[in-house]
């Protein structure tokens, strides 16, 4: 098995975890500079947004930084639900004084295509990552044909099967800790996800390419566990989220830095699809996991404005508070010093 | 931090976890015998089983033994949920030919009260542990008055802590991957609950007595990575399943084998509480987790007579097949070498 390091071309066997929201390429561009794998998530710039990254991480440096795209199937509208959604809402639409007549279109989040991989071919990237499984196989070859490496991010053992026996470079076994979106496609059943340490010796002993464990992993000594179990590296998101470098909002900081980020919870209520993030006023009021919650992107339309409203007041009662099951890695403290410590433990 | 070797008088830090239902004093005592922990679950033992096993521990070694007991609230019975109960099995008991209106009592499971306290106090077990909680102060009291140490399970930083409070000796941090019952007592939301890689490290952080990890530990590289993640040791109980010593069934031993193992899921359909085991039939056509079945310990009741039909015939369709989410350590093996082979990674 190569390293990750000779595989990468990098120092360091941390990859910073793309998060989109909150982050863009300054994060990604401090990361791969100490030595680790900075990541751009690109699943949620538009394509001018992304030709912008990429000439900043272009212009920056010639280290590997990872971009990173969504896979999942775009959904077909559901006029039906996504209004019965918005009447799920109406009540804090009201209380917050949100015109729910005239509801702004919400964030989108379109999964890899046409349109991003002739962005890719433009800038060509050292390293490419998938969540969500894989686009067709057309545009894997052509993104393959790069010389890009490509990461993929497995929930399951047969989802590492599967990635692997499509040629995917590395594996990112994202463990049940994870904050953010889960990454599973094979199976929507979340009994099938796994614990970080249940998952990533199962999976090193799956597959052949090397294997890159999440979630859960806050410090040099979560590291070590990572390498222990059998990883060739660790990908690590909610103990950059402090950092000066992302872009992470206030209310978000804040509930990292308290002791309520000691409670997450998977929710669809932000985008339709499970994420773990802290378990705020929405999640406990809808229940976290909701049936009423359109398809994924399309519960986060709906959801946006009381957002935007409830920041805007100091509150993070409606918003996405991504963070994975062990905060306690978060110290606002610049990405290349994190990177650095946390690659003591490899 | 005393270690736990020190501290419990023992020579390799792993305890075997108390599994009731798959294993008597005979597995504790290879476990005991070879350095390790061994654990004597009691909750399911009836008074005289109980002084017949800790008479058999007591014959056989002076190394310390660890008695485990349950510390639940008794239900209180509640006749129309258990007849809903049984109507929702009916369809099985038809099948099965299980006669539904002559049902036999169904497996006990008592918690800790003065019978057992009466049965410590005479046979002076070194170490006792606790499942759910706390006995009781004034039991708890007698206990500790006998000298025993007492180790009890957290599965939330908070429940360490009031664990702590109440001075345990040493803290089971016991995380989402692990088989058999959650132990949770403090808040029945199960996103409370976190997985090891997560749990371990915050647990340790939080408390001054030693914390033995436990969830997914499979391996050597296991429990090197609980070490690393500052676990004074490992408690194991999957990985001990298909040791001779163990009673597991034969349906069960079939199914931690095969390629099912895999796939597990927190169910209450066999006792009423969350726990791990192997997803079969009645957890695929019920749901794994139902608002039907009766209070712990009563669900257990009704679906015995189901399991003993259906085991007769070769079938774990039924029966609970405890299993946490790292069966990959099951082998037939002693599990004296086994208990070696585990502490090899400490």
């Amino acid at each position: 098995m190569r390293t990750l390091r000779e595989l990468l071309g990098i120092e360091l066997p941390v990859v910073q975890a793309p998060m989109a929201g909150v982050q863009d390429a300054r994060l990604a561009l401090a990361v791969s500079a100490a030595g680790g794998l900075g990541s751009l998530p690109c699943a949620m710039l538009t394509p001018e947004a992304m030709r912008r990254e990429f000439a900043a991480l272009a212009a920056a440096t010639d280290r590997p930084v990872n971009v990173n795209f969504f896979c999942h199937a775009p959904p077909r509208p559901d006029p039906t639900r996504e209004e019965a959604w918005r009447r799920a809402l109406a009540p804090y639409y009201r209380e917050l004084g949100v015109d729910a007549a005239n509801l702004p279109p919400g964030p989108s989040r379109a999964p890899f295509g046409t349109e991003a991989l002739a962005i890719v071919e433009a800038f060509r990237p050292k390293v490419v990552s998938f969540h969500f499984g894989l686009p067709a196989d057309d545009l894997l070859a052509r993104v393959k044909a790069l010389g890009a490496h490509i990461l993929a991010c497995a929930t399951t053992v047969e989802e590492a099967r599967w990635l692997e026996a499509r040629g995917v470079d590395a594996i990112v076994a994202q463990g049940l800790e994870a904050g953010g979106h889960r990454g599973h496609f094979l199976s929507r059943d979340l009994t099938a996800q796994m614990g970080t340490l249940a998952l990533v010796p199962q999976v090193a002993a799956a597959v052949r390419v090397p294997v890159i464990a999440a979630g859960g992993i806050a410090d040099a000594s979560g590291v070590a566990a990572a390498m222990a179990l059998g990883a060739a590296g660790v990908q690590v998101g909610t103990a950059y989220l402090l950092c000066p470098e992302a872009t992470t909002s206030a209310v978000h900081r804040a509930a990292l830095a308290g002791e309520g980020a000691r409670h997450t919870a998977l929710t669809n209520l932000f985008s339709g699809r499970p994420a773990r993030g802290i378990v705020n006023r929405l999640m406990r009021e809808l229940g976290p996991l909701s049936e009423a919650a359109p398809a994924f992107p399309l519960a986060a339309a709906a959801v946006a404005p009381l957002r935007a409203a409830a920041e805007s007041a100091g509150s993070g009662d409606f918003s996405p508070l991504w963070a994975g099951q062990n905060a306690g890695g978060c110290r606002g403290i610049p990405a290349a010093d994190l990177t650095r410590e946390l690659a003591a433990g490899a």
